[in-house]
């Protein structure tokens, strides 16, 4: 009976393990997208890329089906911060992919070099998500299980 | 001996769920390389690096000892798409690459968007797979356990 | 007795097998950085992004809370290994970075493709260590568990 108890214990151990090593590997970003099979992080740090990364996002959206299926950010540092300057040409689509919950982030160690080069820090559009560097949020998206395309 | 036989049920399961993690992390493409170790993914979304990508394929098929040793697939969108038009100047690499067994995949919404531009769809190098978007297929292949590299 | 023998032995095996999946995903690079828990490495194989490439090294250091906390490789090929040719203006930003424990690396695939095309080789900066294929130690190292970042 001690045994069959202890036995107890060292399978839940192990299954404990085991099924730890699966969430892991398989439910990144279900606080954002419970129901999203694929998690992206699509990096913009290119002034040449930025309608091809909106591009993107909404194909994937489509060839998913829908914004419940896929859970999308986009990360932008050195010269992509441009697309969530509050000016950009880009608003109205940039509006509409969060509406289909895309989250946009903005590197403030980018924005501080631009503050330190140009004297001034350029004005940033209200729905961007800052956070200190670009590159370490990648990193710990990566981490979680995000896969990281730049188109 | 009923507690030996629930013991193996148990086990068995166990085992199971432990070799199926390690299969999922050890063997993606195994019906088109099955000794393949590596399995890569070279993306192509650029006009600049079309010799590049093929250069990087010899060069991965030459350092991991022959063809049947790495899996590779080319897969372009964007203005990588070119490289796979019907008139490219890369023809014969691409045939060559072909007969060591590495896939090219042409994204159908890069055309689509190009037909709608242009008024015409380019023709397309019969040796190409067709995927809808270059991007997913990207996403799911990394899922797989492939490894994208942007050379 | 001897059931319990057996027990033990195939307890072992499974504990073995659960924590060498469990060593493999998380412990990469041990005997760079024994505290890192950030594996990463960045991609340079392009002529633009030299200093943007440094800069993030940099900003990566601070940011994980300085050179202990993370592990990090620059590997050059193609048009990035410019970096590493002896006459550098980025000399004193290497020797720093090297000093910090960061890695760089370069493709000899490229430098003999240069000596090929130019009739010289270049002169390498003596930190840089030379690997055959800048590509393949990137996929040797995403399979170890480092993250690739090309910035």
């Amino acid at each position: 009976m001690k045994i069959k108890a202890r036995n107890f214990g060292s399978w839940f151990a192990v299954l404990l393990a085991v099924s730890q090593l699966a969430i892991a590997a398989e439910s990144p970003g279900q606080e954002f997208k419970p129901f999203a099979e694929k998690h992206v992080i699509l990096q913009l740090s290119d002034q040449a890329n930025h309608a091809v990364v909106l591009d993107t996002a909404n194909n994937l959206i489509k060839n998913y089906g829908g914004p419940d299926m896929i859970d999308i950010e986009i990360v932008t540092f050195g010269k992509g911060v441009s697309l969530l300057f509050d000016e950009s040409q880009h608003q109205v689509r940039i509006a509409s992919l969060v509406e289909n919950g895309v989250r946009f982030y903005v590197c403030q160690n980018t924005l501080d070099t631009m503050e330190r080069t140009h004297g001034s820090r350029p004005k940033i559009n209200p729905v961007a998500i800052k956070v200190q560097a670009g590159v370490a949020h990648i990193i710990d998206r990566v981490d979680e299980g995000y896969t990281l395309i730049r188109p």
